[in-house]
Parts: C-alpha cells; structure tokens; sequence
C-alpha cells in the first residue's frame, strides 16, 4: 500500500481545531464533510470540548474514544505542535497541517516546522502542510479543505486529479474546471512541503485508480530527482501529467559566470526535464483544462500525430489545419478511394484534408457521419475532428447524428474523435460517455489533441537516469585550458594534438612536428579569459612565427597579469573548415548536469539557438537534442555544403555527457566553445571546466 | 451619407424567393424578422403569389405596390438576374444574393456574377453577395439571414460589429459570442464580394455610431489599398479592428524565384500591414471574441504598456507576469510610498508588482478596494488587473466591493480595471455597465489587455502610404549587376566606385585608381547568380593579380556559358569590415511593393531574422523596421566591437523604399546581399533587380 494511502482514504478523522462557525477555517472543512456526506467517523476537537456542528467535540484528539487514523490540524500555530504530538500519541497514520506561519514565514517557522515533521518521520505519519489548503478524494466526498472555492461548488466526481503546492492555484483551478463540469478524483495542496511534495502524490496518483489524467503545479521543486521518477511512473503507466510551473528561481551568481550558464535558464531546464520526462507543460490554467478534459474523455492518446478534419466551413478547416500544422500534426491527404467517395456522397466537397462538406451536407441523409466514417475507415488518423458549427444547440436535429457518430466511436474504439461545435450539457454528455469529446473553439480542440500527441511522441525516447554513481575519482587540475582539454580527451571526447611549451625552441618544434599553420595560446590557472589579454595568435605559418610567438604571448600575460601564474603556451594545429558549434554542462541546484548544445558565433545568444538535455545522454537522446538545434541544419549540405560529421558530434555529447554525469558532485560547469565539426570527426577547439564549490552538508543535487 | 447605408437601414424590404416554410433558406429571414420584430414593411416575393408566413407575397418585386428600397435575394440561381433586374427597375438602393453558385462554381458562375454587378453598378445600386449569409442590423432587428446560427440564439444589441467574407466563419464567432453574452451593431457575410467586400465594410462600421469595436475575418483580399485605407480609418477614428485571416494564398512562381521572393510568405504581408494599420490580427476566434469583449466593455485603449497586478495568490500573480512579459507588456514596480501604504494595511502583503495581497486580505475591511486604489492612485499602470478568485460566485459577500471597484473605476475612467475571477452573470454585467471588465482565465485577460496596448502602440506609427506616382520613368536596363547598382545610385543608395573594365589593361588601371585589394566580378545580362559560373575574384591585391584576374573571368563565363553575352569584368574596392545586412523588394499582389530587411549569412534562412514593412517607408517606420531584426543588435556595440552606421542603413532603406514605391509598375523584386553597414556609411554589395513582366488589362498593384 502506498504510504500516501492514509492521507487520502482516512477511516476516522479528528478535526484539531474545528469551529462551530461553518464560515471560519476551522469550520469549513467539518460542513464541506457533514454537507457533502462523507461517512467515516468525524470527531471535531476543540478546547472547548463542546458541540461542534452537531457532532461532540473533544478537548484533545487523545480524549476522543474511538480509534483515528487522520488528523486534520488547524489551530493557531502556537498549539500545532502540541495537536502534532497529540494526534501521533493517538496513533494517527496521516496528518494535514492546514495553519499557516511556518518556513514561509521567518525562521521560528521553519524551526517550528522542522521540529513537526521530525515527529511525523520519527513516528511513521505522513504529512501533508503546513500552510496547505488540504486534500480532497472526491468519491467518498472527504472534502478536507477549507478552499471557498467548494462554496457553491460541490466536487463532482471524475477522473482528473490535482496535485498542487499552491492552495489558491489549485482553487482557480478547481473553480474553473468544476463550472465547465469536470470532474476530480484526488486534489491536494501541498502548502510548505515539509514532508509530502507535489511528486510524491503524483507517485501516488499513478496508482490511483480513480485517476486517469494528472494535474499539477509547482512553483518549485526542491528534489528533482524524485520529479523526475515521478512523472516517468505517470509515463510508463499512461498517465499523463500536464503540469505547470510558474515563477523562476534564480540562477546562482556562480552559474551566471560562464556563458553556458548564462544560458541555461532554470525555466529551460523544466521544460527539458517535463519533456524529458513524458510531462506536458500547459501555459495556462484553460489549457490544462482543456487537455485534462480531452484525456479524461477519450480515455486514451492519439496513436499518431495525423489528423483528419470534416469540416462544414471552408474558413474553419483552414484555421483547424493552421493551428495543426503549427503545433506538429500533420494532415495527410485522404487517400484517393476515399475522395472519390467521398465526391459520390457530396459531389461539391473540396475532398481533401480538411474535408469540406460545404453547405450539401445538410441535404444528404446522414452527410456528417458518413462523412466522418470515411476519414475513420478509410484513413489512420490517430484523430478526426469533425466540425459541426452550432448544431449541438439543436439536440432534436442531432439526435440520429448523434447515435451514429457514437456508433462510429464504438468501430473505431482506438481512434480520437473530437467534435468542435456550440452545443448544450446534455448533449455533450451523451457524446463524452461514449469517449468522443466535445471542443467549443476550434484552435483549443486542436492545441488539446496537440499536446496529447506529443506525449505519445515524449513516451518513445524518456530519459531514464541511471543510479548515479559512487563517489567519483578527483578530476585532476581542470582549471587550465590544457587541464580541462586533457580531462575531456581522457573522457573520450576528440581533442586535437597539442603541447604545452616551457620556451620558444620547444613551440617551434612542437609546431613543426605537427605541421603548420599552427594556433598558440596562453596557459595560466589564473587567466580564463585568453582573448582578454591578446593571450591567442592564430594561423602561425612558420617556426620563426611560433618562437616570436611564444615571447609575444609570455609578454603580454605578464604585463596584463603581473601576479599570474603562467604554465607556458599551449602549440595546436590551426583548423580550416568545419561547423563551429559549443557544447556544455550546466549544474542545475535542482536537476544536476543538464548538457548545453548550441549554436557557434553570434547565434547562441542572439537567436537562443540552444537547447538542453539532462546528462547522460544515451546517442538517441544526444540525436534528439541535436534536432532541437537550428543549427545542427549546417550540418546538413546547408547551400550546397558538404555532410558534416554528426556522429562525431552525437559522441563526443554524449562523452561530455557522461562524464558530468560521473562527476556530478565536482563540476558546475563546462564550456566547449568552439565546438568544430568537420566532414570526418569533430574536435574540441576550447575548453573552460568550473569546479564546484564544496558545500557543507549538501550531497550530490537532490535527496534520494 | 455612406453608400452603404441603405444595405443596413432598409426602409422597406422585398424577398425575392421567400418560403412558407421557415425552415428553408427562403423562410428563414422572413421567420427571423417576424420573431424578432423588425418594424419597416417586409414584402415576401414568391411566384405562387400566396400568403407567406402571414404576409402577403408578390409574384415579382414590381408588383409591390408601395416602395422598396432593398431586396434581398435568395430564388434558385437561373432567377437570379431576372430578380436583380426587376429589384433595380422597382428602384431599391440596396440588394443582397444569398443564393449560392456563381464565381465559386464555375465560369459560367462568374459571368453571371458579372452580368449582375454591372447591372447594380450601372444603376448606383449596392449589392452584397451573392453566395452571402446575409447582414444583420441588430438594433433595428433587420436580421436578413438564413444562418441557423440564430436558432434559438437571437442576436444581442452590443457594441461589437462583425464583418466576415466567409458566413460559416461568421456564424462560428456569432454563436460564439452569443453563448458568451456579448452584443453586436451589425453583421454582415460578404460572400463573393462582387461589390461590397470587407474593406468597404469596415469603413462603412467606423462611421456606424453603434459600434464601438469591429471584429473581420478575411480568406483573402484582392484589393489591398481599399484595406489599408479601411483600417486607417478605423485607426484614426480610435475603433479597434481585430482581424483573422484565414488561409494562405500562393506565392507566384516568378517571386520565389528570388531570394527575397521565397522569404516573402505572403502571410507574412497581411501580418506587416495589419500591424501597420493599427489592426491586430487574432489567431482564433476566442482571441477575437476576449479583446472585443474587453474594449467594447471598457470603452477605451490602455493608454500604456505598463500594468499593475493585485492579487490574492502569488501563483496566479506571477502566471500574469509571465504572461504579461510574454506578450510585450511592462509591470513597473509600486512606487516606494505605495509600497509602505500598501504594507501598513497588509502587513504580511509581498507589496511589488504583483502586489500578493495574501489571504489576510479577506480579514481586512475593504482590503482589495484600498489595495487596488493604491495601484490606481499611487502609479500611472495604464491597466490594473485584480484576481479575486471565485468571489464572484457569491454575490452577497462581494457586493460591498464591488460598488467601491466601481467608485474607482468612476475616480479612474481613463484607466482599464480587469477583474479576473470565476463570477456570476449578474455580478459581470453590474460590472462591466461600469467598464470594468470580467475574465475567468488569467491568461486571456493578460491576452487581451496586451493586444490593445499593442494596438494603442500601432496608432502613433501608422503608415499612412501617399498617393501613387504617376507613370514612372523608365529604369533602364537593371538586368545586370551593374546596371542595378547605377539605378540603386542614382535613387541615393550607397554603392561603392567602381567600373566595368573591357579589357585587362582597363581592369589593372581601375584598380590602381581605386586602391587595393579589390574585388573582379564578371558582368552580363545572361549571368544572374555569378558565383555558379565562378565568376567572382575576391581580395586582388595588385595589377597583375587583377590583369590575370580579368582573363580568368572571361574565360571562366564563356566556358560556363558560351552563349552569354558579356559585358565586361566590374572592378570595385574590396570591403573589410562592417556587418553584413540584407535588404529587397518584394512585389506583393495585393499589397503592392513590400521592403524586406533581414540578417546577413545564414541567419536570415536558419532562423528566419527578416522582416516586412510596405513601401514608402518613412525615416521613423525605417528605425521601427531595423527594430523587428535581431541582427540589427549586431550593429550596436556587440559583445564590445563598435558601433556601426545606423542612419545610414535607415537611410538605404528609405531611398530603397521610395524607388520601389516610385517604380510599383516595373520592379517585381530587388535583392542586395549584402547590404555591408559600416562603422561610417555603408554599402550595397550586390544587387540583383528582377523586372515586372507586363500584365495585360492590369493597374498598378490593385484597383483604386
């Protein structure tokens, strides 16, 4: 049984706190209960020790005579410890805090709070809050919340749940979702967090059965790592998680230094791991909605990202495959027995996809669903919209429609059949019972199959993070150019042959023995950024050049740097041709090393041609990342260019990959700048690794 | 008085192929003006001469034995211009066909259609149609339309009005507005577009004194000044157009033949001049629906960017700004003094911007009236937005707040307050009899706002183009590289010197006149992309380089096309330095020539950094121009190089811009890449014109 059980299917209940004013805090979540008919044992506890609702109200959870195993805290902050304590000594196996002034509020709070859940860990109780707004199981009506928002607005039973850290988010949600009519299994607010988290319950969401579609919020995430198992549970299961993050947590100064970091957004590296992950990550509280509804309807995802549209408006068939097309469906053509029936049945029809019935079909004995069975029999369309404009309005003249296109439904049970049309309750609860869903607005019908389409898509390629390693072998001095280099070679990564010089001869023989032209650099721990002193000459054709070389870079360094250390001058042969790329690490406090790949030159930053991916990569993933990248088309025989060597690059960024993985607890970035890809092999050109400050206390990036 | 006048304020109707049954396209006007209580005569014309619907029928319109003076049409297609020619003999102003089968179908549909816009032409009548769903006065209840969409759904005063060529298109967002509430002026499906097409509609509604806000829907537009001149008008009359347009049409082969051809995506265009116009063009319905419901309730545009959000739920709150910053809108922070008054009555409130009023508001008296006063009287927010959760789902508890929102809006009336709540009907329109508008979701309140200020912003750089020169002189010929330059010259364009060289000694002496290096190009009318035949020598850096140089080319061109006449070898300064820029010309069909301006090097097609503004530009519409390319940053002291010429590119754009304007009926396309920006001037490198081949029986670029 899973250890969030208790929480969400109590067998007794105290209420520490309740009031006898249904209004107030402590009254809201006893009249939700007593009002909505929830019929395990409630035992309300208040000092007063009276009647409280009706029900007798006990002094202290330990006074009440019958076992409890939940307990609903929320008196004032100053008595919770005390109902904590209680409640534990009564044997509860769940505990919600509902009071809030804990960790969110100053540092009392979070004392306070971390003495309340090393109770609750120490006696094997769960708990949900402090500061949360509390947890609903729709079916057996345990409205345990004090959310106005149940004000009016009785839960409805259904098959999305709610998983949510902020109370007032969840009841926009809720408010929301309850007057279009949707229904909840499970909600729940996590509040502060101090034990129970927003993964944790989608953990337990998956193996909820009343749950089909997940919902959820964050507004942080302390533990990555469990996010991440998280939502590859919902994945494996087929359960979708549309989530949605707002706010940015700010980037360390530390990470801001490099220009990786710089450009590794936290909000990017959500978006990676929620795609990663098999998670769709809605913008807006509507498009939740609109793809919780749609997955709750049909019961299922499209089995492919084609879509059919029947249409009885030309100008909405367009707009439909506008959005379509914008969003990554496609629009195969009707195959061309079917268009020619299809011109049988309604001989003025543009016959393609979309397929416009025009006006006629209201003249055609059952043209809309004959229409329909066509792009479903005759087609693989993972779904087909049918718009039907206001017909919905009419329920007496779509009345035979309506059984057919069930009936249609019933043939084609694996398929998605979604009507955009104006339309009364009644009917589209008729037509939802038999999983084919009912749109208002084209472009939301169209973006909600979108999305589930591409969780489909997200459910091929998830990224599966092995158990990270044991504690890694030190990574020697990286804080050179050479040392970073000669590190990354060791990982398997293509570096060109190079010699750090002690004196002009030796450059001009190490020159000479690779061949010119040549390219001389500075070497110092402390000069990182070379160019910033004039510490690279490049395209040296000779060996007088490199031994004049040699002196001109000493000089300057030293000037520029009187105090610098200098280790001598890095001699590598100068490359001509190639794709200049970068490639990094980013160590995200959150999710650990997220691997940065991008475009060279100015369109790293200037069109954010970049992308990420959590480390390690496998070469599938490392595939896919590149694909993310605009520039990896310049690979590509861009304008009649040659094939670049894109093995190479997919290896060497999964090497780099996989020794940030390894060396997680080391590393906080790595800068590869450039990157060059050529027509056979790839090579590194620049390389700056920042090794990550100790930090007391803390382990690799997340708890396990 | 407006020629469209008498189409929307008939003062006696004939209906020419009425039907007893009024579920019938021929019944379904009658039936809709009957129940809707249209008061001016309505005259059912049917050849049985009965009784229609009551009324009684005439077997032809001149047999109406009163006035007429507007007929609508809707008898099967062969009677069509037998009842156009009895409706114009019987002396109405205005006709509309409904009847469907003409320039849709087929040619013999098209001369018909001709036939019977001569005949409404020649007799200064004005007709909408045919294959219309008709035009709605909504007020006066002349709804003379067969759409279903009005079953059950009858129209609503309001301040929005309607133009659509498509009638499915405009029943779609009719019946979508009306589910929601909302309210229109007039309606009107202009089908064919014979005559009247939505340009024209749109211009009549900016004088209609009922209408506020116009919503249009385009799926195309033959005559693009009648568009521009239409949403000017709308611009400078203050009376938003919120436009959708559907579809795309097909580039000519000719134009995607250049360069800047197959970047010119004539969706693109409509974009370019909508903005320019100071339309915003929505990209779904509900889009179009959320900004008509917030301007036509508020009245008013914000008259700034900058916003202010109060909020009871930091989530909800930061979702907004999120949303905000997404869209181009500013959330400046409270002063200081509003901040410590917004403190002293919320002690716990996050009192930035999103003010996070905390759930301690509701234990404050007043608490969101004084919070959002603050905003309001404290800093100059063109727009405060308030979420307030479900509170409008209980009438009782937000009475109080609601008369002291409405007192601040009365205190604020230039100021835009959106509430965003969940909320009743009745609650809402109390509201927005206020200008204080309602929204359920965040997000598309967020949308909507940000469109307006948009739209606000597009007012104050409206183009306004200048009547079209009259026949241009003659180009020349521009075939060649050359020839193009001299004609770029000659309209003030920077090009370097440089000289056509006949033989090797010329050559040498050119260059040596000029200083080296320079730059050896061959030169011919046969030759358009030189580099294919290698017919391009860059970095000559003396006489005898350029003297071999010029045998080389010829060589080279005669081999590569011995057909090919030449002209000679182009001598020119090789350039170092500056940033590569693109600019051209491209002739659009319907909007006339178009300048485009983008990045240099491959950004341009891999990222697609270009943009679009009609020609002539104006010095302020040049800058705005430069702004929509983020190459454009590369000119601006990037990653610390210099800064480079900007007026001198604004003002290659201009004179590029007013040749074209200048030369409409003769360019089809120009292209000069690169167009080098240097840190003093610039310079067009290259440049290739394609001339307009002669059209028969074709204007300049649209009728006037």
């Amino acid at each position: 049984m899973h250890s969030l059980h208790p929480l969400f299917h109590p067998t007794s209940v105290a209420l520490v706190g309740a009031s006898s004013d249904p209004e107030r805090i402590g009254g809201r979540p006893l009249r939700f209960m007593l009002e909505g008919g929830f019929e395990a044992p409630l035992y309300p506890v208040n000092r007063s020790g009276d009647t409280i609702q009706g029900l007798p109200a006990y002094a202290s959870v330990r006074d009440i005579p019958h076992p409890v195993d939940h307990a609903i805290i929320c008196v004032p902050v100053a008595g919770v410890e005390a109902a904590v304590r209680d409640s534990i000594a009564k044997g509860v196996k769940a505990i919600q805090v509902l009071t809030a002034g804990f960790a969110e509020v100053d540092a009392e709070g979070r004392a306070l709070q971390d003495r309340i859940v090393g109770l609750c860990r120490d006696a094997g109780v769960r708990m949900v809050g402090p500061n949360s707004l509390g947890l609903l199981n729709v079916p057996t009506r345990f409205f345990a919340t004090f959310s106005t928002a149940l004000n009016g607005l009785t839960p409805r039973p259904g098959p999305i749940a709610l998983a949510t850290q902020s109370g007032a988010f969840g009841s926009a949600a809720y408010g929301a979702a309850s007057l279009r009519g949707l229904g909840f299994s499970k909600i729940v607010a996590t509040g502060n967090e101090a034990d129970v988290d927003v993964s944790e319950c989608i953990d337990y969401l998956v193996d909820d059965p009343d749950t089909r579609v997940i919902c959820a919020a964050l507004e942080s995430c302390r533990d990555g790592d469990r996010l991440r198992a998280a939502l590859l549970k919902a994945a494996h299961a087929g359960k979708p998680v549309v989530i949605m993050k707002v706010g940015r947590t700010e980037l360390g100064a530390a990470a801001a230094s490099t220009h990786t970091g710089s450009l590794a957004g936290d909000d990017a590296v959500y978006d990676t791991v929620f795609a990663e992950c098999g998670a769709w990550r809605a913008a807006s509280i509507e498009e939740m909605l609109d793809i919780a509804y749609l997955h709750s309807t049909a019961g299922q995802l499209p089995h492919n990202t084609d879509v059919g549209v029947v249409t009885g408006s030309g100008g909405i068939g367009i707009l439909m495959a506008d959005d379509a097309g914008e969003r990554g469906l496609q629009l195969s053509p009707l195959p061309a027995a079917a268009r020619t029936e299809a011109l049988e049945l309604l001989p003025f029809a543009v016959a393609s996809n979309p397929l416009d019935m025009t006006a006629q079909v209201t003249s055609v004995p059952q043209g809309v669903p004959r229409t329909v069975a066509l792009m479903l029999d005759r087609a693989d369309y993972g779904t087909v919209f049918a718009y039907l404009a206001h017909v919905g309005l009419s329920p007496q003249r779509f009345t035979a429609t309506q059984a057919e296109l069930i009936a249609l439904k019933q043939r084609h049970p694996q398929r998605l059949l979604v009507l955009v049309m104006l339309s009364r309750p009644e009917v589209n609860a008729a037509l939802e019972e038999h999983g084919i869903a009912v749109f208002e607005d084209p472009s939301r019908a169209v973006q909600a199959v979108a999305a589930l389409a591409r969780v489909r898509q997200r459910r091929a390629a998830l990224h599966q993070p092995p158990p990270p390693a044991g504690p890694s072998v030190p990574l020697g001095d990286v804080t050179t150019e050479d040392g970073a280099k000669r590190a990354l070679a060791a990982a398997g990564l293509p570096v060109l042959p190079e010699r750090i010089c002690r004196s002009a001869t030796e450059a001009a023989e190490a020159a000479s023995a690779m061949g010119y032209p040549v390219v001389a650099k500075i070497v110092s721990p402390d000069i990182v950024h070379k160019t910033e002193v004039g510490g690279v000459l490049l395209n040296l054709p000779d060996a007088q050049a490199v031994a004049e070389g040699f002196a001109t870079l000493m000089q300057r360094a030293q000037s520029a740097r009187p105090d610098a250390r200098l280790d001598g001058v890095l001699v590598a042969p100068m490359l001509k041709g190639g794709v200049e790329l970068i490639a990094g690490i980013h160590r995200d406090p959150t999710f650990g090393p997220m691997v940065m790949f991008g475009s060279g030159g100015t369109a790293v930053e200037l069109f954010k041609d970049v992308a990420f991916a959590s480390a390690p990569l496998t070469p599938l993933r490392a595939r896919a990342l590149m694909e993310r990248v605009r520039s990896t088309q310049l690979l590509r025989g861009w304008r009649g260019g040659p094939q670049y060597d894109e093995q190479a690059l997919a290896d060497a960024l999964c090497r780099l990959s996989e020794f940030a993985f390894s060396h997680a607890d080391q590393i906080e970035s790595i800068d590869i700048n450039p990157l060059v890809v050529r027509t056979q092999g790839a090579a590194c050109l620049d390389a700056v690794i920042a090794v990550r400050a100790p930090v007391q206390g803390e382990g690799s990036h997340g708890t396990h």
